[in-house]
């Protein structure tokens, strides 16, 4: 637990969310932002700041919870799949300093776009391939 | 292995891929789209279709990877930290039917805008809330 984190707080119940998951290794609650509808975030309960610094082992929680959470969506409430989201630094739009994956739920004719707008590539994907191989 | 699936093919080598990592479950290599500089995508060598039907242990080794190629990013290769994107189904865009998790490295100062753009929830967070919760 990380002191004036909001969502270890939420994990810890000090701060109220509304509760879609709660196991004792992650939490999934609503995003309250209301710009998409049904928007939900999946939180390793131990702190994390994002990917780079999570555990393996909390990381495979996290993603069954993920998983689980997705299955009931599809399986239990009518949608038919789901985006995932996440922003690991700040450099990448991450707001909360707490790992947090966002659920989309979707249904066709939802009329949702979940894909950025991406501007085109500026290098060649070649030239980046070369700086970023780990082979 | 899948018959048909260009994922399956690139994963069992019968079509070329500019590979980022590569081991025995995953595999990590540049999409061509051009669409964003260093995009990534990471995928389970055997075949799920996406998240929903994805055994644990592959989700598992996937998010390991997805790992490990984050961190070779920021740690060898300038960046700062990383988007993650997944679209699971044809309604939430899924285009190529194997699974598979978009990297898009980020730095400071890159221009890229990598969440989308929502047009505003329809219904109430409360609303769906009481509909999708699982406890």
């Amino acid at each position: 637990m990380m002191n004036n984190c909001i969502f270890c707080s939420i994990a810890g119940g000090s701060l109220p969310s509304m509760k879609v998951f709660d196991d004792e290794h992650t939490l999934a609650f609503m995003d309250t932002a209301g710009d998409v509808d049904g928007h939900i975030l999946v939180i390793p309960k131990k702190h994390a700041k994002n990917i780079l610094d999570c555990g393996e082992e909390e990381l495979s929680y996290l993603m069954k919870t993920v998983k689980k959470v997705a299955l009931h969506l599809v399986e239990k409430c009518g949608y038919s799949g789901v985006n995932l989201l996440n922003a690991s630094d700040e450099s990448a739009g991450q707001s909360v300093p707490h790992f947090h994956i966002h659920i989309i739920p979707r249904k066709n004719g939802d009329n949702i776009d979940a894909w950025p707008h991406f501007e085109g590539a500026v290098h060649e994907t070649e030239d980046i391939f070369r700086k970023i191989s780990m082979i």
